[in-house]
Parts: C-alpha cells; sequence; structure tokens
C-alpha cells in the first residue's frame, strides 16, 4: 500500500518547524497542516497562515500522517511516550533536532507504534520564532536524515518524506546517528563555543571595541545566539564536543609555538585547503 | 606656513595602496598619484588609472608630499633608511601596516628629516592586489592612527592627512602603537588563528563536511588568508599574539567543564552582549 500524506502536524510552530510549513506549501502540499505550539505561536501562525488550525498534542498525533518534532531536545524526547500512544501505525515521526544520538536511540525504545526516522536540516537563522520563518529556508540547504539501518529510508512513509524535502529544495544526506554526533561537534558545535569564547574576551568599555574591524564582526556573529538553544545540544553531545574542544585546544598550543615559522605556513595551506574544500561543497 | 599635498606616492600598489589612491581620487584630489610597486603591478595599475605614473623609490621619495606605505611589514622597515636620504622636510610618512609598534619604533629612529606617522586602517577583502582596489574600500571603516604624542597629530601635514580620511568615508581613532598591537592581537590576529585552527581540524575526505552548514562556512572565511599576509604580522606582534591565545585557550577549557552548567548561562549572555557592542559601534 502506497504511504499518504494527508496531514501534517508540526510540534514547535517556530523558526524551523514554521519555515517546514510554509515550505511545504510552496513546494504544492495541498493537504492539512496542524501545529502545536503555545497559545501565542499558534495565534501568530494563523494570523501567517502558516499552519490550517492549532490542536492539541493528543488530537495531532491521532490525525497526521507526518509527525514533525521541531521543539528543543529535551521536549522531543518528553514528547515521545504519549505520541506512541495515539499514533496511527502507518504514519512516520521525524524531527529536527541538531544532535541526534540521544533521540534515535530514546525513539527505538518508546516509539514502537510507528516509524520514527530522525533528522537534522543544516539551515537556520540568526532570528529564532514563527516570524522568522521562511519557506527558503532550506533551499540549497544539506538536511540529514538518521536511519539505524537501511531499510528505515525505503519504506512508503520515509520514501515520501525523502520526495517532499526534494522538492522543499533541501539535499538528503544519509548518516549514522553517532556520526552525525561526531561530525556536528566539529561543524556546528565547536564554530559556536569558538565563536562565543572571542567574544567573551571583550571586557564592556574596552578599546578593544573601538580597536576592531570587519573580521571580529564575521567571528561573533554565531556569538549573538542564546543558551537556549544550545543547552540541550551540549547536554546530549558532551564526550563529542569535548574531544572537540581538546584538539581545538591542542591546534591553537601548536599554532602558539610556531606562530611565526614556516611550519605555521603548511597550517595555513592546510587550513585553506578545507575552507575551499567547504565552499565547493556549498 | 599651511601643509599642501600636491603629490601623493603610493609604495605597494596592492588591494590597500591601490584602494587609497582610487578613494583620493573620487574625494576629489586634484593633484599627482605615483606608484612604486612591481613592474606588472604598475602596469595594470596605469591600466585602471589608478596612479598616474610608476616611479622608483627615490623619484617618489624626492617628490611626494605624502608617502603612503602599504607594503608588507617587513618592506616597510627597509624603506626607512632611503626614505629618509631623500624626503623633503615637509612630507609626511605614513604607513598602513597592520602591526604598529615596530614600525613606529624604527622609524622613530630612522626617519629623521621628515614626520612620521603610523596607521593602520581596519579594512579589507579576501582578494588582494590592484585588481581588488576599490575606491569605497574605506567608507564607513575605522582609519587608526597611532602618534607617539599629541602634537604628532597637530602638525600641518598629519592634519592634512586626517582631512582626507574622513573625506574618503573613514572614521579617524587614535591610538598608543603598543595599545593598538595589544588590541589587534584580541580583534584581528586571534580571530584569524581561530579560523585556521577550525579549519585545520577538518582533513580531506572527511564525512565533516558533508555534515556542515552555513555556520562553519562563516567561521571559515579568514581561513582562505594566504600565511604571506600573516607572517610579518606574526613575527611583529608575537608576546600580544600568545598572550591573547593563552587567554582563549583558558576560556575554551571553561568552557569544555562547564558545557550544559548554568554557568555556561552567564558566559554565552556576557559574549551575546559583547558581540551586541561590537555590532552597536559599527
Amino acid at each position: 500500500m502506497p504511504a499518504s500524506m494527508e496531514t501534517v502536524a508540526i510540534f514547535g510552530v517556530g523558526l524551523i518547524g514554521g519555515s517546514f510549513a510554509l515550505a511545504l506549501r510552496k513546494a504544492g502540499f495541498q493537504g492539512r497542516i496542524l501545529g502545536v505550539s503555545s497559545p501565542a505561536t499558534i495565534e501568530r501562525a494563523l494570523e501567517l497562515k502558516v499552519i490550517d488550525s492549532g490542536v492539541t498534542e493528543e488530537e495531532a498525533a491521532t490525525a497526521a500522517d507526518l509527525i514533525y518534532l521541531a521543539e528543543p531536545i529535551h521536549r522531543i524526547l518528553e514528547r515521545l511516550p504519549a505520541l506512541n500512544r495515539c499514533v496511527k501505525p502507518e504514519a512516520l515521526i521525524t524531527d529536527a533536532g541538531s544532535t541526534k544520538s540521544t533521540i534515535v536511540e530514546r525513539a527505538s525504545r518508546e516509539i514502537s507504534r510507528c516509524q520514527f526516522l530522525g533528522g537534522h536540516p543544516l539551515a537556520g537563522k540568526e532570528r529564532r520564532g514563527i516570524d522568522a520563518a521562511d519557506a527558503d529556508l532550506f533551499v540549497g540547504r544539506k538536511y540529514v536524515l538518521t536511519p539505524r539501518s537501511g531499510a528505515d529510508t525505503a519504506t512508503p512513509a520515509a520514501a515520501l518524506l525523502l520526495e517532499w524535502i526534494s522538492k522543499i529544495g533541501a539535499i538528503a544526506v544519509l548518516a549514522d546517528p553517532d556520526e552525525h554526533d561526531r561530525a556536528v561537534a566539529y561543524t556546528s558545535h565547536l564554530p559556536q563555543l569558538a565563536s562565543t569564547a572571542l567574544a567573551a574576551l571583550l571586557p564592556e568599555n574596552d578599546r578593544k571595541i573601538d580597536l576592531s574591524g570587519p573580521a571580529l564582526v564575521d567571528m561573533t556573529r554565531l556569538a549573538l545566539s542564546p543558551f537556549e538553544t544550545w543547552h540541550d545540544i551540549f547536554s546530549t553531545n558532551k564526550p563529542a564536543i569535548q574531544q572537540a574542544l581538546s584538539n581545538y585546544i591542542r591546534t591553537l598550543q601548536a599554532f602558539s609555538v610556531m606562530l611565526d615559522s614556516q611550519r605555521m605556513k603548511e597550517q595555513f595551506d592546510r587550513a585553506a585547503g578545507a575552507a575551499k574544500r567547504l565552499r565547493s561543497d556549498e
């Protein structure tokens, strides 16, 4: 029996959840889009025509063919038992959490009545919330899915999700949950900490701010990101982040010693090569 | 006697020197602009109408009212004795070197026949060279001058330079040379090393590049910068950079311990505050 996707329920109608709803609509999705969020967010989401109606967790879980969990990681984890009680057996639950091992592991234990397939769209904005939602947020961005086995992406419901990911302009990338978490420790969590640490070294009323140019502005953009966004990420990926930090610190210590020597040129060449590869991959 | 600025000589007609020439013209400078650079650069600078003629070091020094040194720091240092032999007594020598203590100290010993006033425009681009030169490069950017005393900016020639800095759209900032170097260790040299170290942690053919989003692209932009630009900066500001690196490493070590604790929220708040101040200052 081919899967159908008539009703989508978005849990957490903020930047990511709201953008996913808008992107589905823009890509031609004709079904219903339900939202589960705070009353204020639901009101705004209805005003902005991001969702068709605001519903309870139970109503959403009972009706949806696709359940899209875009809340903070700890809320995603808390929802799983209740969702499992209400879901339709042919439904698919996916999420947009920034770490995957904990969520996928918990879902494997707690979601038994339908399929769960973890996800992580590599897209974002400095601004959060429903007002920042954007139908084009995922265009050209990678959208990671973290199946536990190859069979997880071969189900009709998963094939349909993959189809919509492609229709909204994103590029699906498959990764093992642990591999994902080890990689994003370097590509997302470490850059965040590197930026926050740079900004934390600028005390108030300091002459340094007078004597700063565009490079520092760029390098402290991520430091504007609030801790609320990061707490759950840090608590669910701690060993990998500490490992990445430790390698980063070791690299900086080596730089301090070789600063103006020719060995430093090799490091610059190697880094520039990696920075170019990142861009050719964009 | 009021200073006049009929002839400007640019040493090193690359991104900064070429942009300064173009910016002067755009701001209404009617005098002659001479260039001292490699034959290939002079040819291109003439083609692009950045300079009026290419001349020798001696011709430039003999004729110029303003001598603008925009070569790498070691070349600036090498030029000083020969310039001192040829300059007009009422001329002003300034430079655009990214570190100031070494240059200002050497100039105080070697430039006796005219005034020297160190400078550092806080502007740049990823691309270097005459083809990247841009009349608007300095617009809205800070332009640091590093007098050794208040009298240094009160001379007629210095007043005229300050006037042109303002006419090209830049914002003059005065700083002591050592204070400048200690500050830019944090605001420019450390961000460069932080970016290079992040990129150096991405080995070839690594899955990390597949699993990276826009944050890493931003944070590795500086890593594209070649070591040639940085060698002289590192060698003339080593203790201050090592001090900044050591504070940065200490901060990252503390982050690793407090990662998901409430103390980390204070660090994020503090960093976000500094990042906002940087932007309000823009």
